[in-house]
């Protein structure tokens, strides 16, 4: 029971991730998700706090890269190309897991709890964007302000990015979102 | 006991706000404010279904008031024209509650658990927007992005419009918002 298990941590995010799209998210108990990974329930709970954190444990560590990024950004950089470094950092690192990303976006969508939870994730996002700003010198309003911009861009581009028959470049089509965003203020 | 009592409702309201401000969310029970407001428990969840639903109850007309004010805006209207109409609306909801919208939003920042819903009900709001856009023509993409820049935009200007000394014009106050989110927009 309490020996080492290699790459436990994968393996069990890959079954529930499995578990829940196979059989939804609710259907699913952890004990299932241990026995699919050939692991333990303790050993879950040595790696989750529950089935919803398997989900959004990636959250703090996405909500770094970014908040890294913008606070990192080369000046000059206006904010909002300090936010656009921020985006491409989380793009770079869900590019590689399409299809997973997929998978993970589906059983989000059929589950009002988990929506909400993925709500309050992109609103710690912004958040930390905003305050990351603000360490640039940007004025409040302005960073709260390019700062939700950013993220809706991303919301956007990334739904748009995952619906897509093939991985394009997320990069680029949150760029594109941004743009559209853009469009749609501009004719004001 | 089921006599019928003269605005019990907003009494209730009343009541549940000046608790929630002075004792904390958390500390205050239905008990309380049923008691403070003359009332008993019985008639409180007659009105509401528990403490957080005094805060939230009019999410549904405020999405109603939008929604309606987007659909109906006269053609031709530009996508952000027709939001710009909706957020209209909302901020002559508001113009007149500022005291109690300040009082509102202090209860709700102290909260993680009140400041999650709050984040639920502009989300809500947000896609309503969007599907309303897209009722009137507009393309997914374009709807999804300028009803989440008008929602950004209503965000931030009743946040800046609760902090001022003054009730200021809510619904400048939202445009000068979005006219921020444009200009972040424009140096990309």
């Amino acid at each position: 029971m309490g020996r080492w298990e290699p790459d436990a941590r994968g393996r069990l995010a890959k079954a529930a991730l499995e578990l829940y799209t196979q059989r939804g998210f609710d259907q699913t108990t952890v004990a299932e998700i241990a026995e699919r990974a050939g692991l333990t329930k303790r050993t879950f709970f040595r790696h989750y706090t529950d089935k919803r954190d398997v989900l959004f444990s990636g959250s703090g560590h996405l909500q770094e890269l970014v908040v890294d990024a913008v606070a990192g950004a080369p000046e000059p950089a206006t904010p909002i190309a300090a936010v656009i470094a921020g985006l491409d950092a989380a793009a770079g690192l869900l590019q590689e897991r399409w299809p997973d990303a997929r998978n993970r976006q589906a059983v989000i969508t059929a589950n009002p709890e988990l929506r909400e939870r993925e709500l309050i994730k992109l609103a710690n996002l912004a958040a930390g964007i905003a305050a990351a700003l603000r360490d640039r010198g940007v004025a409040e309003r302005a960073a709260n302000l390019t700062a939700e911009a950013g993220i809706a861009a991303f919301k956007c581009g990334v739904e748009d990015w995952l619906a897509r028959a093939e991985p394009d470049d997320l990069a680029a089509v949150i760029r594109e979102s941004l743009n559209e965003l853009r469009a749609a203020t501009e004719t004001l």
